[in-house]
């Protein structure tokens, strides 16, 4: 890891420290995505099996994965992972319940009664990468949520053969339909609905660059569906002071870096000793890792940024925006409340990342690139949508009926006052 | 308008029948917003005056509007008008502050704290049409959430000559700066920031073809800013019974259809005979409105539907998903459980939609072209955003280890599970 002290650059060295690394926009990733999602629009089901075929080298009996499938899977699977992941379930469930939104009534005026409420988006769609290691920990972490808000219909696509992990976690929460589709396709599927395959409202979940640039693509077409959030590499910031334990802290970097070559590790900090035990940490424990290559990869690009102080450090932490921001510090509450910018916040020596990851009960899904300055860490809110009421008595109407004649004739709209005064005068006519 | 009997469609005729019109999706326009946005990014203050001369006819002496001419706006404003703006005002804020969310903590396990906490978008950009009259109440419907929010940074551009009213409201609302700037020249500025336009993080507000596609465009570049919402052209669906007052309904539906050609306009009644009083009063309502011309050409594309039961009435509406859903009907609260899909609903005789177009307290910014199915009702929540914490004992680490080690080795993430086994010897060792 490259080490730099803040004080000691310039402006423009500084905007580079905290540079990410451009997402390569390629031509070819829009033109095949493209491709696939006219294939699928057109062809169907008939179009998904040729397509999983062509890309995932499989050919599965069915689209839809069967109850049977499922109940073999949670068969097989051992007590320790499912005592885990039922562990897990629990303590993401407890959060997420508790985001549970109490319609809001006000009466803003004598008369004037504003409601907010909110109503679960219908059906939905989760998707959940493939790749070396299942993600059941994912597929928590989307399903808790959909369930806990009481979507109508949940599906999941994943790309075959799906994980037993995958499929016990999805009979807990409770998902209604699972499909062997991962990939373009999978996403094409779930935007616009096949045969087998039911269309839904909003599309959530992780995936390489081919399902990000279909979900950007049927979130721009009107007839698609909505998605959960942009994409971008996954990344961590901590901020330790001489007090922190830099073997925890070198743990957590790792953490951060094994999971691709592309993801973003920065560590901020005013203390130099630290940031060099941490260096030398960091080189020790990476030695035994299975995903060591992967690691290294991603500590290339990393760097640890001496500061002047911890109010610097909150200071670059904000500037960057980080997806998980871990806070190492003797007393790391008092710095709550000048952070901002970051998905999830990890408070003390015993909050490591992989807890947020698993099982604390927080979401893992969160913006990433600094998309942090405007979205919020995936919520229970994500899975709903809120509507107004508004009910007014005719006393109500009465009162306020001079603002709305006044505003209306300012902005020259007669039928808006008209809808008001024809009212009034029904009442004035009654008394 | 034209009336349909519901049951005597196919289902085919019923799916037309509820078809919004197609919205143009223009390569002229794609084109000449991508080359607007181009220009700004390279020209800065220079090419805003270029465009602004091209596109407004006008050369504002500035770019920013001074305090001094926001003040002599207040001034030359009538008492009636600044009176009926600050009760909307006052309305508006009275609902908006209501739903700002308390800190949540729960302990999801002993030692395992789960806080969601929420901060302000720090830059926000409103943006505000021109046209042939000024849109106060457009200010207030994105300038006192941003202002309750605590967002640090508020803009205002709006196509000058900004109109009195539009500059006394930004004053109500506390907006930072203002500035002399229409069209996808203004988005583009605050997307990307020029000598006198401060870059945002996030641009809110209606606009015409070119506006909303240079929100899309600069919503797609994640260098750019994030938008509030997707636009459609504005619409009403009303569900009225018997009970209804055939002169109020049509009010309504003239009060939507006044807005433009391509409003949408659509009343659902059980009752053949209100479907006829309704067709009536709206030719007599019609006659006397300074924007007839405009309410036809909406009318035409309009349609009355005669089902067979109010739960019918219902069921279209959801399926719909109206932007504006008016009930007047006998027991309205009654209704209220079964309807989703909306972005605001007025209840009862006496909540005509104008009230919530101006000044019950509720948002006019609402989802339009059947994105109700995802998208909210705007509010403060729009203004913010979510964080997650988590802050674990050493007790809760302990008890939550055996849990994050299993999903860890499920996934193949040593570092994730050195993070926590590193920390669990640790304490041992100290035991
Ligand atoms: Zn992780
Ligand atoms: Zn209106």
């Amino acid at each position: 890891m490259k080490t730099v002290v803040w004080k000691s650059l310039s402006d423009t060295q500084q905007a580079k420290a905290l540079e990410r690394p451009a997402i390569s926009e390629s031509a070819s990733i829009t033109e095949a995505v493209e491709g696939v999602i006219k294939q699928v629009r057109t062809g169907g089901d008939a179009a998904l099996k040729a397509l999983t075929e062509k890309f995932d080298k499989v050919v599965p009996e069915n689209i839809q994965v069967s109850q049977n499938e499922i109940d073999a899977a949670e068969a097989r699977l051992g007590e320790e992972i499912k005592t885990a992941l039922k562990q897990a379930y629990d303590n993401i469930a407890c959060f997420h319940k508790a985001q549970k939104a109490e319609p809001l009534t006000v009466e803003t005026m004598p008369g004037v009664v504003c409601e907010l409420v909110t109503r679960p988006i219908n059906r939905v769609g989760l998707y959940i990468p493939g790749g070396s290691a299942p993600l059941p920990s994912t597929v928590l972490m989307l399903g808790v949520p959909s369930q806990i808000a009481g979507c109508r219909k949940v599906v999941l696509c994943s790309p075959p053969p799906i994980a037993d992990e995958i499929l016990y976690v999805a009979k807990l929460c409770g998902i209604d339909e699972v499909y062997n589709l991962g990939g373009a396709q999978a996403v094409a599927a779930m935007a616009y609905g096949t045969e087998t395959v039911s269309k839904v409202d909003k599309i959530f979940g992780p995936g390489n660059a081919f399902v990000t640039e279909a979900k950007r693509q049927v979130s721009n077409d009107h007839q698609g569906a909505a998605i959960d959030m942009p994409a971008g590499p996954s990344e961590v910031l901590v901020i330790a002071d001489e007090d922190a334990d830099a073997d925890f802290v070198a743990a957590d970097l790792l953490s951060q870096a094994e999971h691709g070559p592309d993801s973003q590790v920065v560590l901020v900090t005013p203390s130099p000793v630290l940031a060099e035990k941490v260096a030398d940490a960091v080189k020790a424990q990476l030695k035994v890792l299975s995903r060591a290559d992967i690691a290294s990869q991603a500590l290339g690009s990393s760097i640890i940024i001496i500061a002047d102080s911890l109010t610097q450090c909150v200071a670059i932490s904000n500037n960057y925006g980080p997806e998980h921001l871990i806070v190492q510090t003797k007393n790391p509450r008092e710095l709550l409340p000048l952070l901002d910018n970051a998905g999830s916040i990890f408070l003390g020596a015993w909050s490591p990342e992989s807890v947020g990851d698993y099982a604390s009960g927080t979401n893992h899904v969160l913006p990433t690139y600094g998309y942090t300055r405007t979205y919020s860490s995936l919520g229970l809110a994500d899975f709903s949508k809120r509507m107004t009421v508004q009910e007014l008595s005719s006393d109500g109407l009465q009162a306020l009926a001079p603002t709305v004649v006044a505003m209306a004739n300012a902005e020259g709209l007669d039928a808006h006052r008209n809808a008001v005064t024809l009212r009034v005068e029904k009442l004035n006519n009654k008394k």
